[in-house]
């Protein structure tokens, strides 16, 4: 491989930091585009990534009390259109189910035939099909709290799309509960943003800002829709997931109701939340650098990759009895709950290139197995935030310092997160330092500027419009105790002088 | 609850036994039709089955090599096209997108708008779009094999459904390959057929037949199908798992190439394998009997169900504690390499009524304790296949033997099936026989006649036509081996006199 650059991806993340995520994306093999239009193609690298999310989430969601469920693809074109504000904010990006055969065509070739009395829509989400069954299924406060959530596919046509970030097609998880009060329907949907942002800094490594969105920015139908929001490389905040209390309006628009132990028939109060494939594309923003991706060990496809060096048979056949024999009895180790993951790469490919290969791929651990190692019996090896670091350890002592090797990177690579995140973050009081804030600075690297200001504000419309020319939103109303010291204090809108009750997060957004 | 029947299911398997597949679904909460048309909701119980069975298959792909992936939902028309006899396979069951947005109709309401320039399938099969992507990623024999597997939802438009067994919308797994031989695609082909059989025979405790499909049952576009049969408790067939050699089909009709060691061009030979929610269909139909669910124990979603028992607070107190008490110790005993899965249902019902909730959802072991098994340090218990065997064992014996317990059970579901599929299997090579194997006899069990017959065949349309009036199918030409003796012996066509080269299984089928 002709290494021309002095990084692995080209461009770097400075030079060309949308560009530099696309590389990465390709160099790592997680994904790429597919021949229809919006939709992409995950690949065994990403999808490997995906499931352990999945795996990992999944385990806070059954032991948070709830149950998985599927529910119809298709939903209906009249049960979207029962929820006002919902089918508003759906309408434009719906795929539509309109026939349900092909027939060969006047003109030659095939043509839809069979036309469904309703369209169907393949769901943008499942609040209004899942909805129809909680009515069926809800009679008594006996049968409440209902707690589920479906692994699906859901479809938003989006015209303008970037891997992970943004598909017409994309993978999630949406949850979906329903309550006898409005109090408990509010504790859960708190306690699953708890449970998306101790995801986030535990196994993603990405630290987020837990908040409240504004009116503008609701969940379509929802009352109160909540978020956590992570700092991206270019400084750029990534809203990482959602949590809606959605009051009794769903309820009312498809007749949830329950009778009370007094024997009252009640709506009932419903909540949803999800996350998605886009956590992917957060977590290579978060951690990739120029050399590619970086994965945190505890969603790692693979914690260690071992890579047999040798020049002639004779050294071949010793080195790849030592690795067999190393990958076997690093299999015993117990990483996070489970075995360690280990990848002993056999193919014909010359050191460098098979090298480069893991780091681009982002493997936690590359150990590099030679005849030296073998005689010495040690395990030469390098971590992947540390590529400089080159170490050698007598292979017990890799054996049983491999668990806290790997959370030393777990660990690193929040703190290291976390220190960008501050670094970039200002509580800021005067409108001339907001707009030289979010106002690119440096020629070469136009993409990165800004960060995460903490600033009053209030819900004048001529907030909104101030901002518009900076491209910067309000992402978030911090939960109490989240924002920097003081923020709940009262203050003056920074934009209109008018009252302030608080502080919110301002930024440029994905 | 009114108990009048002398079973927890009515009708009875003999009664009507259409109506008694559907009744348990119903009594162990498995699944219900939706609003949408075709379309099934798999409801916690039934969705926490299949993903033990997706568990384990995955576990198996996994340990031949197989990497999962993800492809697109919708397939542009044009791909599915290019195979000519795999479009003519689907086109009458198509789910087609033709349009991408919603808006108010000139009569209020709304509808579909933004057509489409090319219409998308919703993906009844993805080997086109599969095959798309491997004629990118394939360049060189050294890409070979390449053993992809994807877990995804897929459409095929039926307009006579039934939960499970046939639905618009079903989950499945779709494995998809191409190598650089003939032979090593065949291997992989029979080699999936066998992890099929496995999974079945180990797992969901069901024996099948492994077979080929003749021409007409072929998948559209392959050289030749594979599939397992298993026989249901109305001795009607059921095919659980189809594993298709597709030759050189579609890579030639998607230009999947690579260049061999010589350095020439040459097509990939491929593969498509599948097994989908069906199985549970066929599970329910395997073990089923009057009072409902019975579950294979390495599948079923909880192992153990404990039910305390008690009159008063007093009671209750020390019954609840010791029922803790045993739930975490019983968590921590092993069965099939996992922590046995234990319920204890602290619900206010009574006694009866919550017995038979578990009964009918087939929970292989159920628990009553009561205050005496609390004096006496004891578990009464029950299995769920020998209703009537009431059985009380000291605590820590019942901690020991519960491995060995469900595992009895688990030999025990199979050695039933086994023998009723034994008794009702027969060679036949007279023709008066067969019509008298396949007409109803029992004017009160009409739907439970039949079984598995063992013929000589040809390929002569007469073989087709005679069976139609009897509604038999030929399930499969046994794989060698797997007939009964002198099954691949030369003989005569039960049907038309004609040289035969060995006996096919002939059946009603699902």
């Amino acid at each position: 491989m002709a290494k021309a650059a002095r990084t692995a991806i080209s461009p770097t993340r400075q030079e060309d930091y949308p560009q530099w995520y696309q590389e990465v994306i390709k160099a790592a093999d997680l994904a790429e585009a597919s021949p229809v239009r919006g939709c992409m193609v995950i690949k065994p690298w990403g999808y490997a990534l995906w499931e352990n999310m999945q795996a990992a989430l999944d385990r806070m969601f059954k032991e948070t009390g709830h149950e998985n469920a599927y529910f119809p693809l298709f939903i209906p074109m009249s049960f979207l259109e029962k929820e006002a504000q919902h089918v508003e904010g759906f309408a434009k990006e719906c795929a539509v189910v309109t026939h349900h055969r092909l027939e060969p065509g006047p003109e030659g070739g095939l043509v839809p035939a069979g036309p469904l009395e309703e369209p169907l829509i393949v769901r943008p989400t499942s609040e209004t099909i899942i909805g129809a069954m909680f009515a069926k299924w809800i009679e008594s406060y006996r049968d409440l709290p209902l707690l589920i959530n479906q692994w699906a596919n859901v479809v938003r046509w989006e015209l303008r799309t970037r891997l992970f970030l943004r598909t017409a097609e994309f993978l999630w998880q949406e949850g979906h509960t329903a309550h006898a009060t409005s109090e408990e329907a509010m504790v859960e949907t708190r306690r699953m943003l708890d449970v998306y942002a101790r995801f986030a800094e535990d196994y993603m490594a990405m630290p987020v800002i837990r908040g409240e969105k504004t009116a503008q920015e609701r969940f379509p139908g929802a009352v109160s829709t909540f978020c956590i929001e992570a700092m991206m490389q270019d400084f750029k905040a990534l809203q990482a997931g959602t949590s809606h209390f959605l009051g009794q309006n769903f309820s009312k628009a498809q007749n949830i109701k329950f009778q009370d132990p007094q024997g009252n028939e009640v709506h009932a109060w419903t909540t949803s939340w999800g996350v998605s494939t886009r956590l992917v594309g957060a977590l290579i923003m978060t951690h990739g650098d120029d050399d590619g991706l970086m994965l945190p060990p505890r969603l790692a496809p693979k914690h260690v990759v071992l890579l047999p060096i040798y020049r002639n048979d004779e050294e071949r056949q010793s080195v790849m009895e030592y690795c067999r024999h190393l990958k076997r009895d690093l299999e015993r180790v117990v990483y996070d709950g489970a075995p360690v993951r280990v990848l002993l790469d056999e193919r014909d490919l010359r050191g460098g290139e098979k090298s480069w290969y893991h780091v681009k791929r982002g493997v936690p651990i590359r150990a590099e197995i030679g005849p030296r190692d073998v005689a010495a019996n040690a395990v030469f090896f390098v971590r992947r935030d540390l590529l400089s670091e080159k170490r050698t350890m007598p292979r017990d002592e890799f054996l049983t310092r491999l668990p806290g090797l790997l959370e030393a990177m777990q660990q690193a690579l929040l703190d290291r997160a976390l220190a960008l995140r501050d670094q970039n973050t200002r509580t800021i009081d005067r409108i001339e330092e907001f707009r030289e804030f979010f106002t690119p600075r440096n020629a070469d690297a136009p993409e990165i500027h800004g960060g995460f200001a903490w600033c009053h504000w209030s819900e004048h419309p001529a907030v909104e419009q101030a901002m518009a020319d900076l491209k910067v939103t309000i992402r978030c109303i911090p939960l109490e105790g989240v924002g920097p010291d003081g923020s709940a204090t009262p203050g003056k809108c920074l934009f209109t002088g008018g009252p302030s009750t608080g502080r919110a997060l301002f930024a440029k957004a994905y």
